[in-house]
């Protein structure tokens, strides 16, 4: 076990930020270290855009219901991007190349390509001694998002993240086990990974009645259950097309 | 600079491997570093399969025509996943949940999750002095990569990864310049996009030339031109939708 990997494991999200600046530096390297990630046929699909502006920012927090989108030392938003290819290109060129950019491969290249820039970030960060929590919630209103951010065709931003020096230390978060993640050359059968399930369940809310703050009753299995069952985000796919990719 | 942020700044795809097996007390290290990742709403909706049957692994190497999807030390395949939302579940739950199921966002969700995991996972490996490689090639054929794995509905096989301890010392290859991936406040005019590409394009070609393999003439945005312009693994639009996800 080295230090990297003991960072990789004392990852929690971070709500509560010090009210104390990142450098140009850091910011510098933390982009840098996204850069470098592995990107797919070497498109770099991806573009992150650094939020400063007070303004956006509240507006943002108001799409995301949540303050540490306001108050952070840094916020980043993760996009999907294939706005590039467009670029220097002639109308044939656009017209040749749209039905790749159209279909859910491309979809995947530049929705793999972000996440992956984003985990070298959330990383690089951390590793300063930093905190970061993704925002998924940007998606709660992804129109709004792309507006305030002026965001062209192939461009869709895909969460944000907020960056600072952490104002609190929350428990580290059980994970599923790793027999019901993790499975060697086949997928395991159901009735193996509902057992594991069940175990989890056990094991998750024994966490939630010990753990020091917001005890409650809950199971794995209950959450998906409940937070799958509520329609969530259903103008994600038509503004995933109306930008121009995933379409057919 | 610390330790953490030079090995990210460090890497490179590798693609030749030593003869030299990986214990299994690193990939279990390798797979929790994926694990405490964060992800959307706890739902840790991806999985990995580890190949080690060796008629799996040719076959995936035929999938994607690349001799190092054989040869190396471990072999992962990473999932988009809510396959496990369907177990413990009764059949009304099932068709409550699938409206989300079915859409773009619960893709992305997954999608975003798998990536996070797998690039946990890259750098836990990159830490103990391993290579590793993003094999996308295995979208080649997408079904059957799926047929070998077994994989259930609500399970897209997203990409590979190769990794073991590197037999060779590939040249880093530049990225685009920061400040035409990273944008402050709003996305970038075209203008200044184009020139930063052209910028890129010149530095681009001098790497090509000057490298010590396979020199070449070459730019940016020829590439993603050409790239684009083939029609490129049209499959993976129908596959997703047939697994039950991203289809409304």
């Amino acid at each position: 076990m080295n230090q990297l990997i003991d960072t990789l494991l004392n990852h929690r999200s971070i709500r509560q930020f010090k009210d104390q600046p990142l450098s140009k530096e850091q910011i510098h390297t933390i982009v840098q270290s996204a850069q470098q990630a592995s990107t797919s046929s070497y498109y770099q699909a991806y573009s992150i855009i650094g939020v400063t502006d007070e303004d956006i920012k509240q507006a943002l927090s108001n799409v995301s219901g949540q303050f540490y989108v306001k108050d952070n030392a840094h916020l980043m938003v993760f996009c999907a991007d294939f706005h590039r290819a467009q670029l220097n290109s002639t109308e044939e060129q656009k017209k040749t190349m749209n039905g790749n950019l159209q279909n859910t491969e491309h979809f995947i290249v530049a929705t793999v390509d972000a996440a992956l820039a984003a985990q070298n970030a959330a990383i690089a960060a951390e590793s300063m001694g930093l905190g970061i929590c993704y925002l998924g919630s940007l998606r709660n209103d992804i129109n709004q998002v792309s507006e305030l951010l002026q965001l062209p065709d192939y461009v869709i931003p895909l969460f944000g993240m907020a960056i600072g020096y952490p104002d609190h230390q929350p428990e580290r978060k059980p994970r599923l086990p790793m027999n019901a993640i993790y499975f060697e050359n086949h997928y395991a059968n159901d009735q193996t990974l509902e057992n594991q399930l069940d175990t989890f369940n056990n094991q998750l809310n024994n966490y939630y009645q010990n753990r020091s703050e917001n005890k409650r009753t809950d199971s794995f299995t209950g959450q998906i259950h409940r937070k799958l069952s509520k329609p969530k985000r259903q103008d994600v796919t038509d503004f995933v097309k109306h930008k121009g990719m995933n379409r057919k």
